[in-house]
Parts: structure tokens; C-alpha cells; sequence
């Protein structure tokens, strides 16, 4: 039967990530392979509250088809939220997805024909690369620095490549690098999609977990022309099980994603949806929010603390200001594909940062999660790490 | 921004079901129109308690992040059941998704390249036309009669299609003819896709809800090459609310279904896979679906008894044995859209038939849904269809 696949599903490979996550599930390894968040933090006490009274004042309507652009005062709750960003975001501009990871494959749907080159930061998300490698794109690889994406490159490869989509970015503490970019950066890189007529895809699923500094307005707050799109979720601030991610974008633009979400599943859970939006009636999110960046910048320090006392004098890296993520660079002899079988004999877990580069040959760094594992444990998985490296190295 | 959107999203258009659920949603149109269950059915008492025990006894896991391919118990109890009709599942073997329609634009990735052609019941389910749609592929529409697609037609349209993938099929109380497959004819077309090695996708959202006689065999029971891919849903039975559908297939197929899965959204809601295992686990499915049968019975004898009573001479029908529609044939020159204009007027909506024709061009058609109008309803807005139909004809 191989010849009755399409061309676009043999592009396609499992994720490692999702791999890695099925071999960490046993609880003897301590994992800072997925994005998990913690689990210790979920708001259990609430929904217990929620699901109850979602159940007895709207039981018909909770379990009941509806709308595929989501159920209206969430989506109002939403807008309202974005535009303390200095967005300028209503109702009808927000669409419910199954988490952002749907608004990612709803952008390849809708923006890629064969062929098509999405311009994406070197390294990028690799969940994101997947999503769209099934529509049969390529990728150019846009270097990077501490803030942002090398705007004299990205506009080099512009020149040179007449079809590009767009350009995807997670502008603040990046998967998998943890950087954030400047603000300059982010006006800066609508005035070249204007000027170029291409769409930005800015996906933002951490941006409210800053530990520190202050938050830079979104790409999309300096979008003058309706072609930025973005991508939030309520996975790591609320609970990624119940799959509540948004697409934020102009009507026009919009129009589309509701036209695919019709296609690809009719609407996101109505339950879940009523469920979250009574939460958010019923509880303060900020105060949420802010138990989550108080447990997570503390695993954090101690992440890169551990780093810095037990991995080899040759890893690189940044101190992350938000997020979940820390990523280190080892010398470019480091296979870190190799490291993780050791690790996992080990019993530790990460990502090797070869995915994240999607047209390949870095294979020498590492993404570590720090959100999802206790303080103990990530003492004693850096220092586990720490040894193999040392070995490798 | 036009020349920005990809050839497929240009094929995709609005369901009109979907436009007209939107209309309907005013409480006082008597809306034969969606394919909505009957809500005052929903188990809400039960999934207050499973709510509870899955938030005390679970809440961080189900929460949390988990696998693509689904709640191992719950597909574990899903291929049990499925093994009762005749058919030999294991866990393995499925893949849970949001309702079955994402199975349906699954398939449609899968399979379909540019220009590759569906076969088709006519008339068939318009949700999966427009999933299809989006892959830009073309359809043969395959006639019917009472017992299931005509085979001869069907394999004098495979000899001169030699880019037709699969053919797409409802055999149990399809959607929108309310027909059922007799068991010769799904045997016949599994020896004809086995002939012309092509794929079957089995559709079954109606299955259980028949009101009487015997059940027929699933055309996947009949599958001996692992080349019928079986779609199901909990949508009509418990709660399309919830969003949690199946795939069924051999582990060759089902592997790409879990790597599109992966790309789409990660994974369906972890926490109401665990509600409806632990539903399953705690209470009896089978009395609880045939609940739903006694009235769902009722409901369709009232509107064909109405039908009869009320519609113009004219209009052909046949009675369905189980499933949510009656699909009422007028003659060719009634134009069923006008027909719901002066409807809608009159308070009352179903889905002019047209849309169920791939390749259009036979608008003498209504699909009537029955499960979702307590009766006092059926009765009133059939009267007012049948005085509107005895005025146009």
C-alpha cells in the first residue's frame, strides 16, 4: 500500500521530543526532555470547582456541538488579556485551538504549497518544523543572537528566495534557546515583512512566564498591515491536557483558520473551554501565574547553578529570564545524540539540540527543561550530566 | 496577502451545516439542520462524579501532557467493544482523535495528493467532502441504492480513475441518506479494494443507534489485507462536547495517522479521555446508549409519520433504521436552498441537500435531522416544511 500515501506524509518523522516522552514517562528517570509543566502547580482544587458547576448550570451546552470559533466570553477574556500587551485584539479576531500546536499545523495548511520556504530562527521549535514539513517546505535558517534574529541576514535570504511564506519566531525565552528578543528587533522585523509582503507567525506560548526584567510588547503590537499572526496557549500557565491554545489574527487572515478548523476537527472541546472560562471568572490567573514564576524561576537558578559548578569549563550558555528551557552549546566534536544514550543509562533525559535545526548539522547542544522536575532532582540529573560530559569531552 | 495562502486553502470553503448551526442557535427556530444529539440525554449526573474522581484520584496526570496516540485504557476499551461486532482489535490499533472528523482530515493528509480522486457514496457526508477538499483532491461520486453503493458502477469508475486513493464510505445509517450497507455489499467492496489495492475509510458515527433489526458486520470485520481504516467517535453515543473520536487500522496505516497526530495537535485532551474511561469503567454504555435509542426511535417514527402526513405527494423517502436523519427527495425543479430562505422565515431549518454532492448539481434534496427536537417540535416544524414544500411544488 506505500504507493497510496500522499508525498506529504513521507515527510513526515516522529517527533523526538514525543519519542523521548513515552521512554520518560517511568518514574525512575528524571527527565528534562519535555515542556512539561510542573504538575504540583495545576489548579486541581479549582477545576474541581469548575467541572461542578459548569456541569449543573450549563450541563446541555457543555457536553453539546458548538461553534468552531469558540465559545464567545473565553474568547472576549482573551482579547481582553492580549490588549494589556498593548494589543488591540477583539472577540471575533480570536480563534479556539487545540493548544498552539494546531495554530502552527492550521499555518502550514493555510500559507504552504510545495516548496515554499518558511524563514525560521536557527535554532527553532521543532514541533513547529514538524507541523510544517508536512505541507512539503523547505526552511532557510536564520542566525541569532541575544536579541533576536540577524536582521541583515534575514533580509539577505529574502532577496534570494521569492518563495517565502513567512517568517516564524518565538520572540520571548525561545524553544530551544531560551533568548528573548530586544524590541528594536521586533520593529524592526515587521518593517521587513512589510516591505517584503510576507506574514510573521510569532507563536508565544511563554511569554507570560517572565521571571525577571520587563515584558517587551509583542511582535504583533507594532503589526500595522494584519500580517502578523499570533499563537498563544493556556498550556504552561493553566494545564496543556486540556489543549486550549489561540490564534489571534487579523479578520481576513482569520477567516482562514476558522475554515480549516471546520475542516480538521468542527471545534475545540466545549467543556473545556466553559471550564477555563469560569475558571478565569472565578480565580485571579495573575496570582496563578505568579506561583508558577516563583516555582520555576527558583528550579531555574538552580539549574544553571548546578551547570556552572558540575558541567565542563566548555559548555556554553545564557541565564534564560523566563520560560522553560536552558540550552548549552558544547564543542562542535560533541555528538549530543550519543550523550543521551548515556544519560539515559544514566537515568537522565533531554533533547538533543540536533532537531531544532531543520536543515540539519548542529549536533552539539543540549535543551534542558527546568520547570517540570523538583529542585532535588534537578541537582542530582545536572550533576549526572555533568559527569557524562565530562567523560565525552 | 492573497498570493500568500496556499493553493489548498483556496478549495476550502464554509459548511454550510456549520453557517446554519450558527443561525439556529436562536432558540426559537425549530432547526432539523445540525446532526446534534439530543441534549437533555447527556450523562451529566455521571460525569459530575467521574469529573470528581479523575480531579482527586488523577488531577496532575490528567492535566498534564501525554501520549499521541491516546489513554491506553480507554482504547484498550474501545477495541474490546469493537471486538463485540465481529472485528479484531488490540489497544494498539487505535488512535484516539477529536471526534472522528479528525480522522477524516487525517485521511485526507495521508492519502491525497494534488489531483487524486476520492470515490465517494452520492450523496455523502459534507464534513468529509470538505475535509478532503483541502487536499485538493477531486471526487467520483459512486450511485446507491438501498443496499449500499453500486458495485458494478463503482468498478467501471476504478478502471478509468487510476489516481482514486480510497473509497469513502457511511454503511451504517449514512449521513445524509439514512441507508445501511447490506452485508453482501460490504463483502463485494472489500474484494474490490483488494482487487484494485485501494483503501476503504469506514465511517461510523451512527453505528449503535440502530432501532431495530440485526446488526450487519462493519465492512472492516471483513478486511483481510489490513487495507480498511475504521473511524469512530463517542460523539453521538456519550458527548460530541468532548471531542473524542478513533481510528482504527492496521499498525502500518495507524503509524501515520500517530505522526500526523503528532503534527496537528500532540494529542487529544488528556483529562477527558479520562473522564470517559472511568465513565465507561463506572456505569453501564450499552443501557445508557440504548436510552438513548428508545427516544431517538420515537423521535424518527413522529417525523415520518409527519412526512407522510404533511409533505406534498411528491416528496420520496425511505425509513431510516437507525442513525439521526431522514434525507426527503423532491422533484427536480424544487430548489431546496430557496426552500430554506422561505424555512427560515418560517422558523424552522434543516440542510438543503445540495452541499452532499461533491460535483453539486442536484438541489432537489433535504437532509431532516430527528434527534434533536423534543417531539412536540418534529410535529409543528414538519407541518410548517410541509405547507412551504406544498406551496413550491
Amino acid at each position: 500500500m506505500e504507493h497510496l500515501y500522499s508525498q506529504r506524509v513521507k515527510q513526515v518523522k516522529a517527533s523526538e521530543i514525543r519519542e523521548i516522552l513515552k521512554l520518560t514517562q517511568q518514574p525512575e528517570i528524571i527527565s528534562f526532555a519535555g515542556g512539561l509543566p510542573a504538575p504540583e502547580l495545576f489548579p486541581i482544587e479549582a477545576m474541581k470547582v469548575v467541572t461542578q458547576r459548569v456541569l449543573s448550570e450549563m450541563g446541555k451546552e457543555a457536553l453539546q456541538y458548538s461553534t468552531t470559533e469558540g465559545y464567545d466570553p473565553l474568547r472576549e477574556k482573551i482579547a481582553i488579556r492580549l490588549n494589556r500587551d498593548g494589543l488591540n485584539a477583539t472577540r471575533d479576531q480570536i480563534l479556539i485551538t487545540n493548544g498552539s500546536q494546531q495554530g502552527l499545523d492550521f499555518t502550514g495548511k493555510i500559507f504552504l504549497n510545495p516548496d515554499d520556504i518558511v524563514l525560521c530562527e536557527s535554532p527553532s521549535y521543532l514541533g513547529a518544523i514538524n507541523a510544517f514539513k508536512a505541507y512539503e517546505c523547505g526552511f532557510k535558517e536564520i542566525d541569532t543572537d541575544q536579541y533576536g534574529m540577524d536582521l541583515t541576514h534575514l533580509e539577505g535570504v529574502i532577496q534570494e528566495t521569492p518563495n517565502a511564506k513567512f517568517i516564524y519566531v518565538i520572540p520571548d525565552f525561545q524553544n530551544p534557546s531560551g533568548r528573548t528578543w530586544s524590541k528594536a528587533r521586533r520593529e524592526g522585523l515587521v518593517r521587513i515583512a512589510n516591505q517584503y509582503n510576507l506574514v510573521i507567525i510569532e507563536d508565544n506560548p511563554y511569554g507570560e512566564l517572565r521571571f525577571e526584567g520587563e515584558r517587551i510588547p509583542p511582535i504583533k503590537s507594532f503589526d500595522t498591515e494584519g500580517r502578523v499572526v499570533y499563537l498563544g496557549t493556556f498550556s504552561k500557565t493553566f494545564s496543556p491536557g486540556l489543549r486550549i491554545g489561540w490564534v489571534f489574527a487579523a479578520p481576513a487572515v482569520l477567516s482562514k483558520y476558522i475554515l480549516v478548523k471546520q475542516g480538521a476537527d468542527l471545534q475545540s472541546s466545549t467543556i473545556s473551554q466553559r471550564e477555563l472560562n469560569l475558571f478565569l471568572d472565578l480565580y485571579d490567573f495573575d496570582t496563578h501565574i505568579d506561583s508558577i514564576k516563583v516555582v520555576y524561576k527558583k528550579r531555574r537558578d538552580l539549574m544553571m547553578t548546578t551547570i556552572k559548578a558540575a558541567f565542563p569549563i566548555e559548555a556554553e550558555y545564557e541565564i534564560p529570564s523566563g520560560g522553560l528551557f536552558a540550552w548549552v552549546k558544547l564543542p562542535k566534536h560533541v555528538d549530543t545524540r550519543a550523550v543521551l544514550q548515556k544519560a539515559v543509562e544514566n537515568k537522565v533525559a533531554f533533547v538533543p539540540g540536533g532537531s531544532f535545526f531543520p536543515n540539519g548539522g548542529q549536533e552539539n547542544f543540549m535543551r534542558l527543561n527546568f520547570s517540570n522536575m523538583p529542585e532535588d532532582k534537578i541537582v542530582e540529573g545536572i550533576m549526572r550530566l555533568g559527569n557524562i560530559l565530562k567523560e565525552v569531552i
